[in-house]
């Protein structure tokens, strides 16, 4: 079955998310985390998705795959909050933080993750969109779970697995795992058509 | 703030699902858990969302709150599967988990959980609807899921938080914590409600 043929690959995760580790696991595949060190700037026209999918890709041209060994497939990914047509990334602290979950507050966003799988001779991207929806947040809610949780690590200052997400996401449209950064079942799809070799650009 | 006033309340569990434990947990909620036996039979005519009601409101009732101290609040949970028409909920064996998964295989199925909430004097029931999405599940992968995880404590035979969640769940539509058995944030909010006394039927 698909389970045993994807245990012979090893994966290179180019991600120090311990949520896209976690997942990982949780699907029963072997892994090693490698360093991928780049600026994450992308060109200013792109908009949702796009931005995603480009800086994933980004990540995987950064890390030299020349050398791979044919078993070895490199994963990257980026994933963005995206409101009112407004790119919003990782807070750089504590006003930031409380300033992104305010404007979150009692709003639909849109959460894309990006995904690049590549090996020595090949590379996909593909991407997975989920709608989140916040009911109104009161200010000492979210200062309570800035202060505890300090969401610093996280797109738009919050994990959906975390108090603010129980108390606070009234319902998703999508892949709930998408929005912890890491879309497992289509990743788990592509990875299987990518071994076969079925899903080339 | 709310999760200060929550806090002095003590919640009586009737429910023996660790998931339903777990994320009250998460919520920070003081609990205790009460035994709460009765047989769940329900009214033929009722359907999808009133099953889950009707069936939380009975496990409630079996529970002698009479003699329930003011600051107690009994929870009382129900969680079904509704599939064209029909309900399912959870499997007498492996024969019969692995039937109702190939039945939710390539479909899009309902997951509805009824929440009680009852003190001395007063009880509300709610519910929360979500729409889960599978993609055509291999048998390969059903039976192997049924062999590893033994789904037979779960309506439908799955939890949407184990590996056949993460491999065949391309998407839902509302609470994701609905799907696992308890919508933390509706049950935040009418909790709210209830000790607010705002809720009442």
């Amino acid at each position: 079955m698909k389970q045993e043929i994807l245990r012979h690959y090893n994966l290179l995760l180019g991600s120090k998310s311990p949520r896209r580790q976690e997942l990982l696991k949780a699907l029963g595949l072997h892994y090693s985390l490698v360093e991928i060190d780049v600026e994450e700037v992308y060109p200013s026209h792109l908009q949702g998705a796009d931005i995603a999918r480009y800086l994933c890709e980004l990540k995987a041209d950064a890390y030299n795959s020349e050398h791979m060994p044919a078993d070895s497939i490199l994963v990257t990914a980026d994933t963005i909050v995206w409101l009112d047509g407004k790119y919003i990334g990782k807070p750089a602290g504590r006003a930031e933080a409380i300033e992104m979950l305010t404007q979150l507050s009692g709003k639909q966003h849109s959460v894309y993750s990006g995904i690049c799988l590549k090996s020595s001779t090949r590379k996909v991207v593909f991407h997975s969109h989920t709608l989140v929806t916040f009911r109104e947040l009161g200010l000492d809610e979210i200062e309570y779970y800035v202060s505890h949780h300090k969401p610093y690590d996280k797109a738009g200052s919050y994990g959906i697995q975390d108090w603010i997400g129980y108390i606070g996401v009234t319902g998703i449209e999508g892949c709930y795992y998408n929005v912890m950064g890491f879309p497992v079942q289509l990743f788990y799809e592509q990875l299987t058509r990518f071994i076969a070799g079925s899903n080339e650009e």
